[in-house]
């Protein structure tokens, strides 16, 4: 089959073994599937990303001096099942499936292991157990942001949120803005969302932002007090003692990249929830001493649970907002590699490739 | 009255005016005051520390070019009421206190405030309603614990605790003993205490830590396996689908220099709660991805609330553990300065001064 095949030195489509099901495992065929950010991560440094997936004790199975094919965010089509497969969703059903397959030496993850290609490939083996259905009326486009929307909707339930707080989403990447249609598929806002790329902003605001900023024009940390959220603790305090309604305020991190942690610490108001979503992989530097003060709280978001990804799809399934704009570009296999590289600059949603 | 005071270039004790209760206010004699590591901080830099306080919105009233009466930990005894006073109680109740007082620009924190000198001096002036007697049999030199102590039983309170964790204390200086004894009061367990230091390693042993360590012989990290706690998350999902008992844990940092930060990310098993109660003054860097992959937890913890540093007070009452076995040094006004250079090499409990 024909694939798109990371190596050291680069990206290149080559012809390579088509993967036979094992066990509990099926045969499909891709029908569209995502490039994410942490793809671009792997393959600027592919060394370097394996020994940090081995170091956190990720799932095994990436030896970067072997060719990798990458994809993890999909929807493809059921072609054959392996042995001791129970059947139930017969050839041809289309589905999604987190991306996890459990090979002969345990968990390996689709798309960051040699053994199983992801979705940058005509075909895939994944696990059955883990297949989703797709709804007949939901586009094969539409249904590959199953896994990225879910990464948004696990960081809105790792927060802890009552509904009264307001939402900063810095960041309008395909994170942010899954972040921001999470908040807002459980009526949480305000939600104000910031990013230095109009068209970003422009999705930010079909996924439901209330408000969008641009960081070069104003600060998205500017707007606190209209908010009703207080700044200082001493007005916080006065404010509770007099009855008044105190907000709390809830920052986003869909970034990713060295210094927007500081900075969220600096503008942070006191008790102020932070959620990282972003996937730094660089040392940052932060002043502990803001953090301290003001009683900041940081959770960092990694991933979903089986069921926010189910629960994902089902949204989709629901047409609750225009999903498929977040789709700026869709490529074939040819086209990976340019737009691995175009992908660098930010200005884009989601773009898919169609094996 | 006679008084340590702190200037740029150095601390002497001087002869300065007694400052006069105002409304609402009474004037106390100081019994017996703690140094605290923010006062070591401030000594050594007391411009950076007031623009630091001045930053982050804290309590007003600290102008380095003047000379500042550090002493925030202290039990004092009512000698005169302001106008304006309730007086319930009477002068020559020892008393403790939330050492904050309302001036007339508002809230100033004593012991960092030009008007307001802490407990490095002879007397101090307090505000009457945040007065807390001290149970007659309660030697001053434990009463005046309260203060620090309080701000273990904050950090406790922050965490979210079930009962069920493993907990680690990074530091046994007296913030981190304050979290020991704060969590062996609640039953919380079971606790590991670390410090380089021998001496404060056998103070954490007498407020109640189950084990103690030696980062110099052994990893305060490496015994995880063995109380329970999964390192991989995914021998923690393994765990769980065979019923057994997952246990969590939580670190308290309690050191506040840093580069500690960067090695307890690196360090905590998966989903731990950090609280992080060292009060770090310099810039710090972490490694967000292994934060992220683990999805940490990371709450900042400041300070205490009136009700907290109530429940240390009436705690220390019941003398449930020898909290005077706390305190290694005593000195006069005149041992001040010498105090302050010897806490730099940090074999020592609390220091506490009696003026």
């Amino acid at each position: 089959m024909r694939a798109a095949v990371q190596r050291i030195d680069g990206l290149e489509v080559e012809e390579v073994e088509q993967p036979v099901p094992g066990p509990g495992q099926v045969l499909v065929r891709t029908l569209a599937c995502g490039i994410c950010g942490s793809d671009l991560h792997a393959a600027a440094d592919l060394r370097r990303f394996a020994g940090l997936i081995a170091d956190v004790g990720g799932p095994g199975g990436l030896d970067p001096e072997r060719g990798v094919v990458f994809g993890h965010e999909f929807c493809a089509e059921i072609v054959a099942h392996g042995p001791g497969t129970e059947r139930i969703l017969p050839v041809g059903t289309r589905i999604c499936s987190v991306p996890v397959v459990v090979g002969p030496d345990g968990p390996e993850g689709i798309g960051y292991s040699n053994r199983y290609p992801g979705g940058l490939a005509e075909h895939m083996v994944l696990q059955e157990a883990l297949l989703r259905a797709v709804p007949d009326d939901l586009p094969s486009e539409v249904a590959a942001l199953t896994e990225p929307l879910a990464v948004g909707e696990h960081a809105v339930q790792l927060a802890r949120l009552t509904g009264q707080e307001v939402c900063v989403v810095i960041g309008c990447g395909p994170i942010g803005l899954a972040v921001v249609a999470a908040l807002k598929a459980r009526g949480h806002g305000p939600v104000i969302a910031a990013d230095f790329s109009a068209p970003r902003r422009r999705l930010a605001e079909l996924v439901g932002a209330d408000d969008v900023v641009d960081p070069a024009a104003e600060s998205p940390y500017g707007k606190w007090a209209d908010l009703g959220v207080p700044t200082r603790q001493a007005d916080r305090a006065a404010l509770e003692m007099l009855g008044g309604q105190v907000r709390d305020a809830v920052i986003f991190e869909a970034v990713g990249v060295p210094g927007v942690l500081k900075t969220i610490i600096r503008q942070a108001p006191p008790r102020t929830q932070v959620i990282v979503v972003g996937v730094c992989m660089e040392p940052d530097r932060i002043d502990p001493f803001y953090a301290v003060t003001k009683e900041l709280e940081i959770r960092f978001s990694f991933g979903y649970r089986a069921d926010e990804f189910a629960a994902t799809l089902d949204r989709l399934g629901r047409r609750e907002f225009p999903a498929e704009e977040l789709v700026t570009g869709v490529v074939g296999l040819d086209g990976v590699a340019g737009a691995f590289a175009a992908l660098g600059n930010a200005a884009q949603g989601k773009v898919l490739v169609r094996p």
